[in-house]
C-alpha cells in the first residue's frame, strides 16, 4: 500500500521544496524535465498558494507554456484564483486564439480585468475572437497568419522570410495568403511554389487563384466536414466583406472534435457541461452532478408511483418484489446500449433526426431477439428458484415485451431530442429509464394480477 | 410524417437510378457533389448487390476515395462482402497504411486473398504494417516519405523535387528525411531551409542533426505524449537497427485519440468492441449486445437475491417494494457520476491506477454531500406519500449511505480494474451496479426489519 502514498507524490514533492527555497533555475529545469501528462498531474497537487508562486518563479513565458499543457484541464481555474495583475504577463504571452481560448471559460468581468494589462493590439484581438459564438470559425481561427499584396515579388516574400523567419516561425503555416489592396482574399501562395520561381515575378502570378475559403460565421460541423473532404492544413476565414480575418488550422478542428466526443461521454454519465475534473472545487462538483441527479429522483419517484398502484398484487404475490429492480436495471442497460449508437450515428451523420421508422425497424428487431433470450434467462432463473412456471412466464414474458420497447424507445429518443435542437447525451437516459421503469412495472404487475391465483399458490 | 421516409432518400434514389442505368459518369459526378456525411448516410442505404455494382462503377481510385470516406464507420465491412478479385484493384488505389488500416479489421485469410493481386511492393509493404501490434508506431506510420542521401546536394533535392513533384503531393509532408548509406537516419531537412541554402550545399551540412525520432514499438499513448511536448507535423520512425521505416503523423495520432474516445463511449454504454453500425448485421449487432447483457442479468440475479433473503420483512412493509427500483437507480447513477470522471481522468493522464486514496477523499465528499441531499429528498417523499416518519427515515438515511458507497466505489472502480490491466469502460458498470444493489437492499431491508413495528404501522 506504500504506493498509494508515494506515486507522482515525488514529483509533487521535490517541486514544493524548490518553491519553498525559490529556486527559479530549478523550478524551469523540472519542468523541462518531466513530460506535459506528468505536469498536469503534479500542477493539479499543489495547493493554490503554492500554484502562484510556482508559476510566478516560472516567469510570464515559462508559465504560459505550462498552462498551455493544461488548456481544457485546469488552466482557466488556475488563472481564475490569480490575482488579475499576476495573471495579465502571462496571458499576454499568449496567442490571441489561446487567450481567448482560455479567457472563454473565466467570467466576463475578470478575463476584461486580465485584458486590460495585455499589449493593446493583441487584447483587441482577442476580445474581437471572444464575441464570436463558440464553435463557430471565428473563436476557433487564429489571427497570426502569413499575408501578402499580390503586387509583392518573389523576392519581397523571400527577403521578408528571411528578416522575420524566427518570428513567423510560431506560426506553423506552410502558406502564405495573397490579399489585394483592401485586404480581400485573391489567393494562396504555397511556399514550396517559391522554390521553382524567379524572383522577379509577382506573387499574384505564381498563386493558387480562387482560393478555398470559408465564412468567419461557418459552423463547427460544417468545419469538420470540409476538413473531411479536403486533405488541407488550414483555411483562410473571411468576413461578409471578404476581408481575410484569420485561418483556422484542421488540427484545431480535430481537437474540438476530440474535445466534443469527451464530452459526449460525461454527459452521458450525468455530468452536465461535459467535463469535471478534481481540480474543481467540492461545491461545483457536487452542485453539478446534482443538478441532473435530482431531476432523476423525481422521475425515478414518478415511476415508482406504478408499484404503489398494484400494491394489493403484490402483498399476494410477495415474489415479484424480487424481479422490479431486475426488470427495471436490465431494460435500461437494453435501452441505453440503444441510446448510445444513436447518439453516435448522429455524431457521424450517418443518420437524421427524422429517419425515426428506419431507426425504429432496426433497434425493434433486435429488441426482439434480446428480448427473447433475456426473457427465457430471467424466467428461466424464476422456475429454478421457486418451481413455480406462472412465474417464470409473468417474469419471462415482462422482460422480453419491456426490452422491445426499451430498445426501440432507445434508438429514437437520442434522434427525438436532437429534431427539437436539445442535447441528446444528458437527457435521453433519465427520458428512456422512466418510459421503462413505468411500462415495466406496469408489465410484470398487471400480467401478475391477471394469474394471481397461480402464483401465490 | 412525409419527411420520415424522404431523408436522405431523394440522393439513394438518384444514385439507385444511376446504378440501374450504368451511368458512371453520372456516379462520378454525383459522388463530388455530396459532402463526405451524405455519401456515407447514402452508401449505408443502398443494398449490398448496389453497393458492389456502385463500386465497380465508379472505378477503382474513385472507389477508394469512397472507402476513405468510410474508414472505420463500415469500410471493411463493405470491403468484406465484396469479392476479392473486385476489392483487390480498389485496395491497390491506397497508401499501405490506408491497406492496413482497412485490411485490419478484415479476417487475415481474405485480408491475404485481397493482397494476393495487389502491386508486389504495396502488399509486402502492407503485410509489414499489419504485422505491428495496433495501436504501436508500426501499425500507425506510412511508409511514404521523402528521403535523401546526406552527400546529396541541395541542387539534387530541387531537382528530384521538380520531376517528382507531382508524385510528392500524396505525401503530405514538409520535411525530408536524411538517411546515411545504409539507411540510418541522420537528419531532418526543413524545404523552406532549401530556399536559403546554396544550391552546391550537401544536404547533410544544412539538415538539422541528431532528429527526434521515435521506435516503431512505441506505444499509442507515449505517441500522444510526445506530440503533446513537440509541436511537430509528424516524427520519424526507426526500427532496433536504426533504420528509418516510416513516419508517424501527428494528425494520425489525433484520430486515434478521437477514435479511442469514441470507443469509450460506446463500450461504457455496454456496445462490446466499442463500435456499432446500423449497417451491421443483426446476427453481429445482437449478439455483441447480449454478451454483455448476459453478464449483467447474472450480476442482476445475484444481486436481487438480497431481496429474497428479507422476504418476511418485505411481507410485512410493502411499501417498501415501491422504493428498493429507485434506490438501486439512483445509486447506480451517482456512482456513474464517479465512474466516469475517473475514467476520463485515467484517460488524461491526471490520476494514476494507485492513487486509491486520493480518489477516495475526493469522492467521499461529494458522496456525502449528495448523499444527504438524495436522502432528504427521498425520505421527504415517503413522509409526505405515508406520512410515516419511520419510512422517510428508513429510505432517506439508506439512500444516503448507499450513495456515499456508490460514489466512493464508482470513483475507484476504474482505477481498480486499470491497475488490474483491464479495460474500465466496459467492466465498471456492471461491477458498480452489483455492489451498489446488494448493499442499498441490504440498508433498506435490514433497516427496515428493525424498524418493523413502526413501518407496519
Amino acid at each position: 500500500m506504500q504506493d498509494v502514498f508515494n506515486d507522482t507524490g515525488g514529483s509533487v514533492k521535490e517541486l514544493k521544496n524548490l518553491i519553498e527555497s525559490g529556486d527559479e533555475i530549478g523550478i524551469a529545469a523540472h519542468v523541462d524535465e518531466i513530460s506535459p501528462r506528468e505536469l498536469a498531474r503534479t500542477v493539479a497537487r499543489l495547493d493554490d498558494g503554492d500554484r502562484t508562486r510556482f508559476l510566478e518563479l516560472l516567469g510570464p513565458a515559462k508559465a504560459a507554456y505550462v498552462l498551455s499543457k493544461l488548456s481544457g484541464i485546469g488552466a482557466a481555474g488556475i488563472v481564475e484564483q490569480m490575482n488579475p495583475d499576476q495573471a495579465s504577463p502571462i496571458v499576454g504571452e499568449m496567442t490571441s486564439h489561446d487567450q481567448a481560448n482560455l479567457l472563454r471559460d473565466i467570467s466576463g468581468h475578470r478575463a476584461e480585468r486580465i485584458l486590460r494589462d495585455v499589449e493593446p493590439t493583441a487584447a483587441s484581438e482577442t476580445r474581437a475572437l471572444l464575441n464570436y459564438p463558440e464553435n463557430t470559425a471565428g473563436s476557433l481561427m487564429v489571427t497570426e497568419y502569413l499575408s501578402y499584396n499580390g503586387r509583392q515579388t518573389v523576392k519581397d516574400v523571400l527577403d521578408d522570410l528571411r528578416l522575420f523567419g524566427e518570428q513567423y516561425s510560431d506560426y506553423d503555416i506552410q502558406y502564405a495568403y495573397v490579399v489585394s489592396d483592401n485586404g480581400a482574399l485573391i489567393g494562396v501562395l504555397r511556399l514550396r511554389d517559391l522554390l521553382m520561381a524567379g524572383r522577379n515575378r509577382l506573387i499574384e502570378e505564381i498563386m493558387i487563384k480562387n482560393p478555398l475559403k470559408l465564412d468567419v460565421g461557418t459552423s463547427f460541423r460544417e468545419l469538420s466536414d470540409f476538413f473531411g473532404q479536403h486533405a488541407l492544413l488550414g483555411v483562410p476565414i473571411t468576413n461578409d466583406q471578404g476581408i481575410m480575418v484569420g485561418v483556422v488550422r484542421a488540427s484545431v478542428v480535430r481537437e474540438a472534435v476530440t474535445r466534443q466526443s469527451n464530452q459526449l461521454f460525461l454527459k452521458f454519465a450525468g455530468i452536465v457541461g461535459g467535463e469535471e475534473l478534481r481540480t474543481m472545487s467540492l461545491f461545483k462538483r457536487s452542485s453539478r452532478r446534482l443538478s441532473w441527479l435530482s431531476i432523476n429522483i423525481v422521475l425515478n419517484i414518478v415511476a415508482a408511483s406504478v408499484i404503489a398502484l398494484y400494491q394489493e398484487t403484490l402483498e399476494k404475490a410477495i415474489v415479484l418484489a424480487v424481479f422490479l429492480p431486475i426488470i427495471s436495471d436490465m431494460s435500461g442497460c437494453s435501452g441505453n446500449q440503444a441510446v448510445a449508437v444513436s447518439i453516435r450515428e448522429l455524431t457521424l451523420g450517418l443518420v437524421r433526426p427524422r429517419e425515426l421508422l428506419r431507426v425504429f425497424a432496426k433497434e425493434a428487431s433486435i429488441g426482439l431477439v434480446n428480448g427473447i433470450v433475456l426473457g427465457l434467462l430471467l424466467g428461466g432463473a424464476a422456475l429454478l428458484w421457486k418451481g413455480n412456471p406462472y412465474l417464470g412466464l409473468v417474469v419471462g414474458v415482462s422482460l422480453a415485451a419491456n426490452t422491445l420497447v426499451a430498445v426501440s424507445f432507445g434508438g429514437l429518443i437520442p434522434l427525438i431530442l436532437r429534431g427539437m435542437k436539445t442535447d441528446p447525451a444528458l437527457a435521453s437516459g433519465p427520458m428512456l429509464t422512466t418510459i421503462t421503469d413505468m411500462c415495466g412495472f406496469f408489465l410484470v404487475l398487471s400480467f401478475a394480477s391477471v394469474l394471481l391465483p397461480r402464483l401465490s399458490g
